[in-house]
């Protein structure tokens, strides 16, 4: 079970004419949800890229259910559901968190990348994640 | 053959710290291809919405293939592939102009609604296009 | 004495290619500043809107003294520098949450208007903040 | 004479709740006319960026005077007013294409920085612009 919860404000430049969060949004969202869960194991981002280590978003798809609108808190679940050798797959789940109604869920993969946009092996920290063992 | 070409110069602060187009971008650019795709048929997005007719996006997938870099020009390519009662479906291929690299293709279901939110019909306009005759 | 601190990560999609946070982006922290200010008094900006009471940002300056990065935790402190009969200035300062080093500095002149863009008066509820009496 | 006009079209993701451009946006347009303005001297920014040379926003201002809203063109004129040693001034006068009504201006003080982020004269080519002689 190696998922991590985080809560999300919606910010009022976030949201469009329509007055709810632009689809375009959820995709930064989702990468704190990524972020957010290799800090709980104690991985920074931005050491890893400091180190040589980039992740780039190799393929995304999200179904949007309800609106999230601007001032609501949101609470999103994320979660790996696959890691190979050069790649990880996360799950993603948004709800509302005043009533928990579910707004959007969503998958990316990431394909693990040097300085120079080449493949390479996810680092041993990332890898050696407890959903893997 | 209902589809429409617009090229996209890619702005300074639509790149990431790895000088790439963020992939939250690319929805943005895609709206911009619907956009045009109507105006080819003299719908103006902004008339529709005056007139209570709202598109949202339920369902999007995409591959992102190759990066794509601060000021480079894409072609970005937006295609009709389906049409229902309430719903569209487009289809992108963003491509590099310099070199007509393929950089990423996408998928959209759009869902026709009122001002509150409610499924409706597609307009006349938009649902006797071309591609449904 | 009518401020508010709040704290905020910068996010990776926030930052360019510098690695820095771009200076777009800082409006729209500033306005998550005045949000939560408001929300301190009990009021809270969306039901404003509801109501017909919009603030339009009029007037803006600031300075930029050092770069904020990817990841880092900000301190926002956002304070009620003047009211008028439709109008409210703030200012803002921006320092880095490890250091304390004052990142940047800025004002603004919000005016407040109606649905239609008209100015009208402020809402009791605003212009009878503590720092005006 | 040194200034540059381009025209941009408002998209729907830069709009907020009250349908008109966001003010944090209005900076990634007048990036925009420096970069056009740069490119008009034979001058790509990119280039610059690869040799070393950034540029980095020290100090902005804006007044807001009229709404810009989704799907308007607008004309953005943006032209050097000062130069010094390792710092740019420009100015910013953004109309709406249709009856020319002026709904920004706005001024940015611009610090020529290197790779490290420590201040450095400005480039040859950017420093022996027509305005300077």
């Amino acid at each position: 079970m190696d998922s991590c919860r985080i809560d999300i404000r919606v910010r009022y430049a976030e949201v469009d004419r329509m007055g709810v969060l632009h689809h375009s949004r959820y995709w930064v969202y989702f990468e704190m949800g990524r972020t957010e869960l290799l800090r709980r194991r104690n991985v920074v981002y931005a050491d890893l890229e400091r180190e040589g280590v980039f992740f780039v978003v190799a393929k995304c798809a999200a179904k949007f259910l309800a609106p999230a609108r601007y001032d609501e808190v949101l609470m999103l679940t994320t979660r790996v559901v696959r890691t190979g050798r050069a790649r990880i797959d996360h799950a993603y789940e948004l709800k509302r968190a005043g009533d928990g109604v579910l707004l959007a869920t969503a998958e990316t993969t990431l394909a693990c990348v040097d300085g120079d946009g080449r493949v390479r092996a996810l680092p041993p920290a990332v890898a050696d994640a407890p959903e893997n063992t």
